[in-house]
């Protein structure tokens, strides 16, 4: 078996990088300069890391072959052995030089708080849903939220274009609700709305959402592409940047890897992630490492804001304010939704939790 | 456990839609239009489609919520439930209406054999690599395997725009290498360079690669974004769109329906997956189950060029010919690199399997 894991890690260390047999390299400089090198093998015994048990396999790639662009970084960590159903990436330890490469977030915890005028509290988040509400409808019950004293709505991430609330019709009608709503209550509640399609369909929807003032949007990077996210980062840098994991798939690469530090590295602000105890699996340790991931000092890069989600109920937000600190934009739309009619009350109770102000009240 | 899995698949059919709880609706409609609905719940007892042994549950959902555009199609597909590593995605079944949204391959199987002048055999193919070889020794490279008789060349798709062979320096040089030995030779080689980056990168590269008479290009659909693909796809109609597996983690979205169906719903005129028997874990079944997808009728869409890769060794060549048929393109990268100094004979026996013609001879 030990043998087995040499030559299985070996193949490994090709496969992400000269991808042929070494024999066959006509240029012996290569093998020095290109080829990966298995620098250790290990018992996988940490559970914390979301690995099965097995053996935890440390590669050393050369930063010549990403080549300073963030789609490359991801296909030179996991690229083809992503296709091998027994490896899992667990980690990735990226130098100073590869960091200063990636864009990371343009505005970050700091940033963030400064816009939503929220200096030290958790800050609150909903989500408009469900599919199928027409613009009007998803502008009343932003509004409802807003009156509740929330500081952010996004869409839901399964708003996309659709016909029943195009992009189109949507944006400028929740961002009048809420302006609307903003100047009656006194709340600074402000709208992300879901960004959709590829890069052009993106650059459309940005020039609207700028032209309604939106401030903060919503993009599912995995499904616009990693690559394509971190290159409208660059081209967008007055936007804030709402990461969503949909498609991320975590069972092959560690939630803690992908959804805190390759987010935030690609350029997300603030990013969202399966809590513990909802209706996902991963446990309180992994939230609280992809939390780590997000906030830890990376490089000269801004912290990213953890934002978990999926199935927390009000009434938990103490035990999640004394896990995750204050750091942290709690986002809870289902639970919020359950209370119907009295929606706004709801709301109010979620702020109370955190310490918010309620409207009215002076913030 | 029946009860459980009664629960599990209404819990997916929700999480895949309206993503709340049914009871929190406020519009009593939007449960008939919207909402997901669990149509059949059977034991996976079928190995053939690389399910763990567990339930199969089938559930529709309404085409409205998807609205055109293909990366909200993945999303409605496996968006959340990606997250939950007790799911896998093993099938998809899309109406005429949907089908007829997705842009589909351009050029298909058909175009593909028109523009390599090959109507009848199974194409051959191998690849520029390793990364770090210059420019000059990728160029070399290619007119080698030209003169071994092969069709297309397509770089590694770890070769992107490092230093070490800058994209806009590697096409023309490469390009012109093939021109040079296709005029000596008689040979048709075509050459496909890979595309990284986001889509402004890849504008970038195909406007170069476009006047340098490229006609193939190579593409990591996971990487570049899915939403991504698709519109670079419906932007370059006049290019023919290689897809590469990279990223894919096949173990979540069954290799059949997101390499073979998916990737040509979105516009690959050809896919590369893992072939069995080589260095990736899918059997036979699993692979033809993908040649299957890319070529079966689809709508009215163009059939996909299956092309299995990794780790094909020449001998097997009349044993995959059996297997795929001849509307195959076979990779073949280290196997024929082995040969070294010898690589021009080895492409020559490549060729003669698949019973195409030597350079000199007349095609």
């Amino acid at each position: 078996m030990a043998d087995d894991i040499v030559a299985r890690a070996r193949a490994i260390a090709i496969e992400q990088s000269i991808e042929m047999p070494v024999e066959a390299v006509r240029e012996p400089g290569l093998l020095e300069t290109v080829l990966g090198r298995v620098e250790a093998i290990e018992p996988a015994a940490d559970a914390a890391d979301a690995s099965p048990s097995g053996w935890r396999v440390t590669v050393s790639l050369a930063t010549s072959t990403v080549g300073h662009e963030a789609g490359q970084l991801l296909n030179m960590l996991f690229g083809n052995s992503s296709l091998q159903p027994d490896t899992e990436l667990v980690d990735a330890t990226l130098p100073a030089d590869l960091l200063a490469t990636l864009p990371g977030p343009a505005h970050g915890i700091a940033g963030l708080r400064a816009l939503m005028g929220v200096p030290t509290r958790a800050l609150t988040c909903s989500a408009l849903k469900p599919q199928g509400l027409s613009a009007p409808a998803l502008a009343r019950l932003a509004s409802e939220f807003a009156q509740g004293g929330l500081d952010l709505i996004k869409d839901d991430h399964g708003i996309a274009d659709q016909a029943a609330a195009p992009f189109a019709e949507r944006v400028p009608r929740v961002q009048a609700a809420l302006a609307a709503t903003n100047a009656r209550h006194g709340t600074r509640c402000l709208y992300a709305p879901a960004l959709n399609g590829g890069a052009r369909a993106i650059d459309r929807q940005l020039a609207l959402a700028r032209r309604e003032g939106v401030k903060v949007v919503l993009v599912c990077p995995m499904i616009v592409g990693l690559a394509s996210f971190a290159e409208l980062r660059r081209e967008y840098p007055d936007m804030v940047w709402l990461a969503h994991p949909a498609l991320a798939g975590v069972a092959r690469i560690a939630a803690p890897l992908l959804l805190g530090r390759l987010f935030r590295l690609l350029g997300a602000d603030a990013t969202i992630f399966p809590n513990h105890g909802g209706r996902f699996s991963l446990d309180e340790a992994q939230c609280q490492a992809i939390a780590r991931a997000a906030r830890e000092p990376l490089g000269t890069h801004r912290a990213c804001l953890p934002v978990p989600a999926g199935g927390i109920r009000v009434e938990r937000v103490p035990e999640l304010l004394a896990g995750y600190g204050p750091d942290v934009m709690l986002l809870i739309g289902g639970n919020l939704l359950q209370a119907r009619e009295r929606l706004v009350d709801r709301c109010e109770q979620f702020v109370r939790a955190v310490g918010g102000p309620l409207p009215g009240e002076h913030r």
